[in-house]
């Protein structure tokens, strides 16, 4: 061990002196993602577009295994389709990109929009009206049941404030879109998506979530019952992290698709959609990076082990370099997590300090130093994200190489636990009064990171007059927990009698 | 050996009977893709977008290996940038959807665009503009070069005549984007990528191309020179399969890209783009199929082997599903092109003959019927999709799962060297005078798949005026291939001495 070294802040503010701007300059800091010259769009870039793909990966994986099929449907949905959905196009007009030309023409100099549309077009900000009526096409009988598909896909949902990663006007997702004979297959179907997202947050991303329902009002336009994935950030706030709907027959009925039944008769299909967005890149910045920037659990790191040479004088170059690669290589054939370790050497033309606190900022999990000593020593110089305090230690190289899975395991269940420990200590069971939740709520919201607040967890009757007390404090039900113990108790707003208890926060 | 059967043409009408026609039937009963109700915009079904899925991989891999990393950049582009490159926007004005608003709002009881935007917005057709803001912007020493980087994404140009999967409204694509300090490095990126499209179009989609350069009235717009490969459809007719652009300093000029040269002075970048899309899908159809349907190259077919149960009777039922069961897990042990044979049985509740030529439609390279016989035996019933004529052959179950991944490589082969033959011997390089041109080129370009309609090789003079007699005929110059002979003669079209030969074409 050597001397713990003392880590500078590396990101201005820090999250006790700006939280948002903390978010902000992570963001920045990390080279995950910018935003673009175009209104409330981001550029996706290699540290933040290799998460996604490592995700999406996974998740499809597990898609497949549970038989879904990949499409691809349009980009542009027509207006009349969206229409036949009352409550679904009612929850999307106020932000959708509208199409209604289809070329430019010049006009005294300047170039204008020209050809207009008989129909205008939307940029699709979710599909179930177009792919409903693809199933529509192909449904005809229970033989053609249940019908499992997804997309990868953008979406468009215009953002009057937008916030990067997190809320942006497009973003990046997958959505998966079923039909079943019965209500009882479609909601066992929409449940068992809900636990692909909490294992693959949970396990995948390190971020622990809670499962629940949403209240009436914060239903997807449309649905039958939305379930939710709801994680803490660590300003307390909640961020719905996935959601998966149980839409019975309102898509079905407005868009007609029916099938003939075993019994010959004709009913229409139950249905269920569900997704994940790029908006998790911003859960991960949020939940897991400190003063120093980003920490990326290694399951979605783009690189685990980062190699970063430190020349100091050209005689050494060409060793230190060959030891370097010769790692890279060697590590490159240990397994992690049912994948190939993935490493990458740092060959900049920048100093080696620079190099290391450039990967602490991005987050890589495991940095190591390689110096002419290092070298001679047949060791390692290693640093882990999740320990910046602990500073260096010096490896064998040859049980570093066969140590690397394990300490990657490692980190992957530090950044749960810290997480986890952090959600608990900041989920509030002993609040159950209105006097107790205003003064809970009342403590300022800028900037919470150092304070207590986060999850009140109490009893709510559902009645809808109690909404108007929660928009009034800024304050929303997160999700109705699937875990319920039943007891009779009074609801924390109003105090009527209330058996459902539930997740009250503030939310991104 | 069984009887050979008889294979009836399973697609109406046949190549001969009208090929345009076959076209679309065989994507249909391939079940690759179909037109959507969204003018112009197609869904690709689970049997083309999973051969997408595959080219994706391959390719993606391809290019991380060269260095580049993946980014994604927003779906709308402001006007003004496209503006900046004169002969970019003018090629692409003509074909672009344009946002005008973003929101809609319920007027006389209709929902309407409205909140008009300040500036239109731009569907992506290319990302150059954009991508180029964007390098403008991180770019500030020859330190950041070269720059390489990639995307996955959608993109619009309005088509006026769609064709499925050839020419669409929207499709899905790579687009590479690179920077770098010289005109020579940048021109060595712009071939190796050529040189990369060549041996992903020849050993993964089993297309044998031409690759050449662009004369320069088919250039891209913005381009100094647009590197291609070209292959052949079985009517003769040419198709871009993939596209490489040296832009030397027509867009860093434009986009104000500039480096601090290693002297210290300030330079313009050079830069290039490529990129190759679903109209591959297209390619395939067109030059693989027969008049039975869909025949997928292994490599990137989804399912290269299907195994199809045959039920009798339901006392046999078990045992036929347990074998074809094992059957697939064994075969998926065994290794293809870097990869797991990807196997599938088909469990649907049809008969086992229409499950057959459901895969036969849809170009599955390996077909076993499973009956109770086969499993008392110990045998297999193995359909090669690309002998059909040689029927069915029965083989011990050990010494074909042994052998699938030969058997793989050997039709890959054969699809390959089909489309060659047909390629070479549809390539006329004998046609020297305007007159022999004419003849040629005069037949019914209706429906050529019977006849000897290509490829004609000859000189060019490279004279514009020449350009409005190919017009004439609806002949296209698809390439000067890189391999020229460098003799000096006359051009076909103008009798004018010429040195370079070029290919001419109708073309998709």
């Amino acid at each position: 061990m050597s001397t713990p070294q003392q880590p500078k802040a590396a990101i201005t503010p820090t999250r006790t002196e700006n939280y948002a701007e903390w978010y902000q300059q992570v963001v920045r800091a990390s080279d995950m993602a910018e935003l673009s010259g175009v209104r409330g769009c981001m550029i996706l870039k290699p540290n933040g577009y290799g998460i996604w793909e490592l995700m999406r990966d996974y998740l499809d994986a597990s898609f497949k295994e549970s038989g879904h099929e990949n499409y691809y449907f349009p980009l542009f949905i027509p207006l009349s389709y969206f229409q036949k959905e009352a409550d679904h196009v009612e929850g999307f007009a106020k932000e959708m990109a509208v199409v209604t030309h289809h070329r430019l023409t010049s006009k005294d100099g300047a170039l204008c929009p020209d050809g207009e549309l008989e129909e205008p077009l939307i940029v699709r900000p979710t599909s179930e009206t177009v792919i409903g009526t693809a199933m529509a096409k192909w449904i005809k009988s229970y033989r053609d049941l249940p019908l499992l598909l997804n997309q990868w896909a953008n979406v468009v949902r215009w953002e009057m404030r937008p916030r990067i990663l997190l809320r942006t006007t497009e973003f990046l997702w997958q959505e998966g879109h079923t039909a079943h004979e019965t209500r009882e297959e479609a909601m066992q179907e929409t449940l068992q998506i809900l636990e692909v997202y909490r294992v693959f947050a949970e396990e995948v991303l390190a971020l622990p979530v809670i499962t629940g329902t949403k209240p009436p009002h914060e239903r997807f336009p449309g649905a039958v019952e939305t379930f939710t994935i709801e994680s803490m950030m660590q300003d307390g706030r909640a961020l719905q992290g996935g959601t998966s709907h149980y839409l019975g027959q309102n898509f079905s009925k407005s868009l007609d698709i029916q099938f003939q039944t075993r019994e010959g008769s004709l009913a229409h299909v139950h249905t269920t959609s569900w997704g994940v967005s790029t908006r998790l890149l911003g859960a991960l910045v949020m939940v897991h990076s400190d003063d120093n920037g980003m920490r990326t659990p290694p399951r979605v790191a783009p690189w685990q082990v980062v190699i970063v040479p430190v020349l100091r004088n050209d005689g050494d170059s060409e060793s230190v370099l060959a030891y370097c690669e010769k790692l890279r290589v060697e590590l490159g054939t240990q397994t992690y997590a049912n994948g190939k370790v993935r490493v990458r050497v740092d060959k900049r033309d920048i100093s080696g300090a620079d190099k290391k606190w450039d990967w602490i900022k991005k987050g890589a999990p495991l940095i190591l130093e390689i110096g002419p000593k290092d070298v001679a020593a047949e060791k390692v110089c290693l640093l882990r994200r999740d320990q910046l305090d602990a500073g260096k230690r010096f490896l064998e190289r040859r049980a570093f190489i066969e140590g690397v899975s394990a300490e990657l395991a490692s980190i992957q269940q530090n950044l749960f636990d810290q997480a986890l420990t952090f959600q608990k200590a900041r989920t509030h069971t002993h609040i159950k009064t209105r006097e107790a939740f205003d003064a809970y709520f009342s403590k300022d919201s800028g900037n919470s990171f150092s304070t207590d607040q986060g999850f009140v967890r109490a009893k709510w009757s559902g009645d809808p007059a109690s909404l108007a007390l929660l928009d009034e404090r800024g304050v929303t039900i997160r999700c109705i927990p699937l875990d319920q113990s039943g007891e009779e108790g009074f609801c924390v707003l109003t105090g009527q009698p209330a058996t459902q208890e539930v997740i009250f926060a503030r939310a991104y």
